[in-house]
């Protein structure tokens, strides 16, 4: 495929990438695996077919796409082109591996966004090398720069946590204008309204785990499931506790749907790697104030969720223990990536500021 | 004037009020006066002239309305209409009465939207009826709902400070999330950034007057001028210190531009009645935490302006001294009026929760 009509390659693979983001983006962040979208273009540009992943268990992307060819045009696979937003895998896992489901295909060319940083699944490009197919990033194939931001960012928690071996974090505080979770005797339900509590609630079923001190389950005996109007949502992610104390059989954190855990230390480090280990790339903290400071500490924190509430308190629990910072210049600057407003209450995202050039491969 | 073409009285005087509330937005709120526009219809409802107060010494809408009619149309001014926000006034101001000027002009009809709060203005309605001119309210005319409900807003925080005698009173904040205004050392340069800093110099430049508790005075030494990226802006607000110590000649805030006051009390209803006396109708309390917890605890506050900083502090001075409030349930909870980004800073906007008949005439 050299130029098609006015359009030149690189035209088309943009465009495709774009796409293919679209749908990568339908796919759930939780579950363990990345959000990946695939186009496949004949050897004239022609679209052949389009899939995303849907999640642990389901099809990869290409394979999804592949299947989606139909059978009079599967012919034109042979020269074709797949865009993706991530490197194809290379290893078995619950389906088999992409890179060779392309080259089965007949596929000449493979144009992907961003390396996969999983050392089990990486070597996908390597290998389509290696039996003759023509491999570019999309930074090599000159694709747009803002397109191949998008592409990176669809994956982008993801593949930090697989970068690292540990999740991403996303820490939650729900305070008053004036910082405050509890009021003097210790009532803090509700501080935000219907629709904060709702948004929190289906981002909770976007992560693979929910965690709290043991401070926070024994005082609060949270469910700590993600439920929506009518009942429990799809998705619940694993329930977890941290710190020695027993939580008691009744404690409605050991209660279903979905599994708990207890890990029983004070190494927050240790414990979301752990939580790394049983499967979970995306981890939601909600506290309390002791371990959201611990983690702060420990610098485990990669995004903070602040819900803030049109309410002065005055006095009562702030949302986070003592830091140790002392001084305005030593204390963190995030970089925030969205307010909004949801009923009376306002809603901040913020990142850690980090290199901004990880990510693309 | 019954029907013009296809076009009713009433969509007409609903458009021109609609005209009028967007004119009177160019108005300040600081100054005193009340935002005000005003647009005259001849008997068969042709555009006449519009007009808005541009501030205290400057003439009225209806005077800046009636001077905008070209010579050659201003006998179509008997028999037309004055479509207005407020109520004329009926006193002799900076300026003579707009009832007087309206009814030798000719108009035979005036419909206003918000009946006059000021008992030295009120009483134009009545004027102009005792002389035989057609007056009507927005509502009694029939008018579309929402223009009068944005015809009420434009005045509204205004007539709400003259019906009681007392200024509308904004108290800001600038905040980490967990609601710290200083770090341990007292460092407070800066929480906010660039965007909310500007921000809140915009509406200093929109009161009549800022406040701060001796506390603040003393500590921080602020000039409290509304400053931009070329220096002062226009219009300075009034300096003002509150609390019994005194406030040291060399202090920033007693220094030009504009004027200061020093309130030797701590009775700080009687101080904002003192400031409406001296002519504010719009007040802004920056602080500290001592002054705005008396002024909540007093009811004072009518609005707050909370900026947040995607900081955490875990440590250092709260926004607001104890309120006395024991339990969630007992603490006021505010009327959200806007949430917006402001750089890496989110800002909100809440106001006291009240009944939602007062304003409209
Ligand atoms: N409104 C909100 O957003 C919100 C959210 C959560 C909590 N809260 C409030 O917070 C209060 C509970 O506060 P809390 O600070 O006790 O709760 P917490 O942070 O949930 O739990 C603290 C406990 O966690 C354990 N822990 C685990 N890792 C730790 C570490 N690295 N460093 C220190 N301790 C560690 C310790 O207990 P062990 O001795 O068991 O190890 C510690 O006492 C409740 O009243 C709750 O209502 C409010
Ligand atoms: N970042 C921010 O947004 C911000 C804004 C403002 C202040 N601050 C910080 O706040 C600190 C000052 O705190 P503060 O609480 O002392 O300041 P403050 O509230 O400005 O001043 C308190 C003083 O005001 C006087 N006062 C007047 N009316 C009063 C009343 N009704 N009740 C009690 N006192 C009354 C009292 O002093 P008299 O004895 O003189 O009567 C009192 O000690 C500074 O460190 C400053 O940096 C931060």
């Amino acid at each position: 495929m050299t130029t098609t009509g006015t359009h030149s390659r690189t035209d088309l693979e943009t465009w495709a990438l774009e796409r293919a983001v679209e749908l990568g983006a339908y796919g759930p962040v939780a579950g363990g695996n990345p959000r990946v979208g695939c186009v496949l273009l004949g050897p004239r540009g022609e679209l052949l077919g389009e899939g995303y992943h849907r999640g642990a268990g389901t099809p990869h992307a290409e394979v999804a796409a592949l299947a989606a060819v139909p059978a009079s045009r599967r012919h034109l696979l042979a020269g074709g082109t797949a865009v993706v937003t991530l490197e194809p895998c290379h290893h078995h896992g619950r389906t088999p591996p992409c890179s060779r489901a392309l080259h089965e295909a007949g596929v000449r060319r493979v144009v992907h966004a961003v390396a996969d940083p999983d050392p089990a699944a990486a070597g996908g490009a390597r290998w389509l090398r290696s039996v003759g197919v023509e491999v570019s990033t999309a930074a090599e194939a000159g694709l747009a720069p803002e397109t191949r931001s998008r592409a990176a960012d669809l994956s982008r928690t993801w593949c930090t946590a697989v970068r690292r071996g540990r999740p991403w974090l996303v820490a939650k505080t729900a305070t008053t204008l004036d910082g405050r979770v509890a009021a003097v005797d210790g009532t803090s339900r509700w501080i935000t309204g219907p629709e904060a509590r709702s948004h929190a609630h289906r981002f909770r079923a976007a992560v693979d785990a929910i965690v709290v001190g043991t401070g926070t389950a024994l005082a609060d005996d949270p469910a700590l499931t993600a439920r929506g109007p009518a009942g429990p949502l799809p998705h619940q992610p694993r329930r977890v506790v941290v710190g020695e104390r027993d939580v008691p059989a009744s404690a409605r954190v050991r209660q279903g749907p979905g599994e708990w855990c207890h890990l029983r230390t004070r190494d927050l480090g240790g414990a979301v790697t752990e939580l790394y280990r049983l499967g979970a790339r995306h981890v939601l903290l909600e506290g309390g104030p002791t371990v959201l400071a611990a983690a702060l500490r420990a610098g485990l924190v990669d995004e903070l969720h602040a819900y803030v509430a049109p309410v002065v308190l005055g006095a009562g629990a702030g949302a986070v223990a003592d830091l140790g910072v002392r001084t305005l210049e030593d204390a963190a600057r995030w970089r925030t990536v969205d307010v909004r407003r949801l009923g009376d209450d306002m809603f901040l995202a913020a990142e850690m500021r980090r290199p901004v050039t990880e990510g693309e491969a």
